[in-house]
């Protein structure tokens, strides 16, 4: 396969490409609610201006592009009648976030859309080439769909996947009344933002528009770098289960108090934190963490009464999770009981374990062999700890995912980090797979 | 004692007085920056109320008022060339407050100089009475002076005693750049409030312009409600340092960091919080409390990188206090060796213990004997594990202090209670005390 690459771009055509991947990646960077940091969520006017900045990028190569009902930016090119391979990742961020997670991935796919098109003589950003089946260098039999989702990371609201949710047609009402920070709904922040909460369902795809969804993305982890390898083939998405809890007990003076009488809701919190490291610990791939955690009513001489705090467990499988979970309850109960401390939780997600397409995991590594210089040797095969949109498109699609090598796994912050000739490695590698794609049957 | 007390005035003028304090406490407590809590902090729109509040009812009994350079009103009654017993505490409050801490204490200091007072017949509210000499029930050697001190507890600014410490000429001009939780300084907020911070030196008291200071507060603990006593005197009020503790670790993905590279500042932390419980319960008469404890970026899948949280230290002596500290930061070296973080801590209070006047604790002793019915058994003496206004006052005066029962020892709490009868008791023992205090001698 290494030999017979379809792929005709030349080199420098991709490492072109690759190095306008990482300047739009510093562009979209500076798309931020806050002055020294990256922090763009759901629904702000960030949300907005980088959906605007997205869309005129797909329409220079030639795409039909529309906002969907739920704030994805998407765009389309090739035979209007044919299903079509979605590429995509998302736009959105945490807070005092990187400049590659999602990001880089949403724009290596304008890239592969810009190698495989027919190039026109002196036409530019044209808008022909693709839309019509005879546009590719290689004959596709699907059209190619690009999709900018909007909200991966739950930062605003809580709850993660909301833009993929939409699209997988999984959207749930009962979201509506989540708040953000500042007690502004889901629902109000649709209006605020022009779009209508009552036509959501016209962002879900039917699984027969779609041949497939591939997505790369930076590892958000260590494993590539500690290997020296540049790229994976993703086998599996975590299961993930995340919750908001509350530790209830009696705010009373810090003075005055003594020790008999407490019920001090943030030492019972405290206790709950370093149990969720001890049981994860102990598991195989599991991961837990409390990211979220503040203390009430907040004051230097209160015993705290409340602490309010998030719990994001991921696993492999979902059983070993799960069990993770109960034990956690069950520790819970036990410290509420010494302490005389209430807790409550609120599942505000659940995502089980999405396992990658054997086809899709075939042509990613076949688009990997054929990096250069070419390699015979087996690609790296990992499962991801980290949640991706295809959590939700394996709702109606089949997945597949490209890990890029993210250096010391740093990611979730400002010093996230991904190479450009890490970036040309992986915009080679997911052309390739959507060629090798476009030759399998199915 | 019992039998020779010295107050003229009959039981239902001091249950009246007592009813009084209460629906004043009631009123008190509608004056706040919040809707459906009680939040009341220095320099705040709520101050300058209150404070035009007491003002008016200070000037109701005949006595000379005015706002002084920190923002703290005072009273003045009686011979304006005598030195004066000073009667006070506190208006401002913590969040989420309760309506008796500080508050009660000032308006039982105005009862008081009501009871004290020679009636005038028909007068009312005539600003007549006792300004001259010759206007007590029983001739005093002094004037009398009620402060309302304007910043107890520390909520605002985190530096606790603001308004005392300036009354006591103990201000500190590194205070200036202390900063609120919406960045404010406090030099701003006193321009904002109308106050000339050039002039905060106006607000010093010399020691021989008072013969004493003497506060009624609740207990803000629960040993007189298990003793079944109304009142106390209080020994001495405890040794306090307060510090505002950073841990700091690397905010990362919260699904692609395997254990083995977290550096997680809010496992450090939680640590951190339970060793202050395990040492302070390890000594004798020590309370440690975090009562702010806050995780950064606070996202909920990225590993905290840093967390911010205050620890309030009392106890009995100082060096028990101190050795605690020590041993904490011992601690806090090992959880940082132990997790790769790093931790700093600022002190933003320290006051050592205070101890009561010996013949103000007499006074206060012999106040609680003339309570009704009348009683022989000794009144029981505690220390104050909180911190009150007579700490900063002990630079420049003798301290004495009444406490009052406080049921469960409920307080900084919307629950905070004490009983209409205990005021009254109250009410009597500090208008004795007082009459006592003006026969001593020294």
């Amino acid at each position: 396969m290494t030999e017979a690459s379809l792929l005709r771009a030349a080199p420098d055509a991709i490492a072109t490409a690759a190095r306008r991947v990482m300047a739009r990646c510093d562009e979209l960077a500076r798309v931020s609610a806050a002055e020294a940091s990256i922090e763009r969520v759901y629904l702000s006017p960030e949300h907005a201006r980088v959906n605007r900045l997205a869309a005129e990028w797909m329409r220079e190569l030639g795409m039909r592009t529309w906002q969907d009902a739920a704030g994805n930016q998407v765009a389309r090119i090739g035979d209007p009648s044919a299903p079509a391979l979605m590429l995509g990742s998302h736009l959105d961020t945490v807070l005092d976030a990187g400049r590659y997670d999602g990001i880089a991935g949403v724009l290596m796919a304008l890239e592969v859309v810009r190698l495989l098109r027919v190039p026109v003589a002196g036409s530019g950003a044209d808008g022909t080439g693709a839309d019509g089946a005879g546009g590719w260098t290689v004959p596709l039999p699907f059209a190619i769909e690009i999709v900018a989702f909007s909200d991966e990371e739950g930062t605003r609201f809580g709850k993660a996947l909301l833009g993929s949710s939409a699209v997988a047609g999984t959207w749930n009402d009962a979201w509506w009344g989540l708040t953000d920070a500042g007690g502004v709904s889901l629902r109000r922040a649709f209006l605020e933002f022009g779009l209508d909460p009552g036509r959501i369902g016209e962002a879900a795809r039917r699984p027969d528009e779609l041949v497939g969804y591939l997505e790369a993305h930076i590892e958000q982890g260590p494993e590539l770098d500690r290997a020296g390898e540049p790229l994976a083939v993703v086998s599996s998405i975590a299961a993930a289960r995340r919750f908001q809890l509350v530790v209830e007990g009696e705010a009373r003076h810090a003075g005055g108090t003594p020790y008999d009488m407490r019920r001090d809701a943030l030492l019972g919190a405290s206790e709950a934190a370093l149990a969720v490291e001890r049981l994860c610990a102990a598991e195989h791939h599991i991961v837990g963490t409390v990211g979220q955690f503040e203390a009430f009513p907040g004051a230097v001489n209160v015993i705290p009464g409340e602490v309010q705090f998030s719990l994001d467990l991921r696993g492999e499988f979902d059983g070993e999770r799960d069990r993770v979970w109960d034990a956690l309850a069950r520790e819970l109960d036990a410290i509420s009981g010494r302490r005389g401390l209430r807790w409550r939780a609120r599942e505000v997600h659940s995502a089980p374990a999405v396992f990658c397409a054997p086809l899709l995991q075939d042509v990613i590594e076949g688009g990997i062999r054929s990096t250069l210089p070419p390699r015979s040797e087996e690609p790296p095969v990992i499962f991801s700890r980290a949640g991706h949109d295809g959590m939700a498109l394996g709702a109606i699609a089949d997945v597949g995912m490209l890990f890029l090598r993210n250096p010391d796994g740093v990611s979730h912050h400002p010093d996230e980090a991904v190479s450009a000739g890490d970036v040309a490695h992986g915009i080679r590698a997911l052309a390739e797979a959507v060629l090798l794609r476009g030759t399998q049957r199915a």
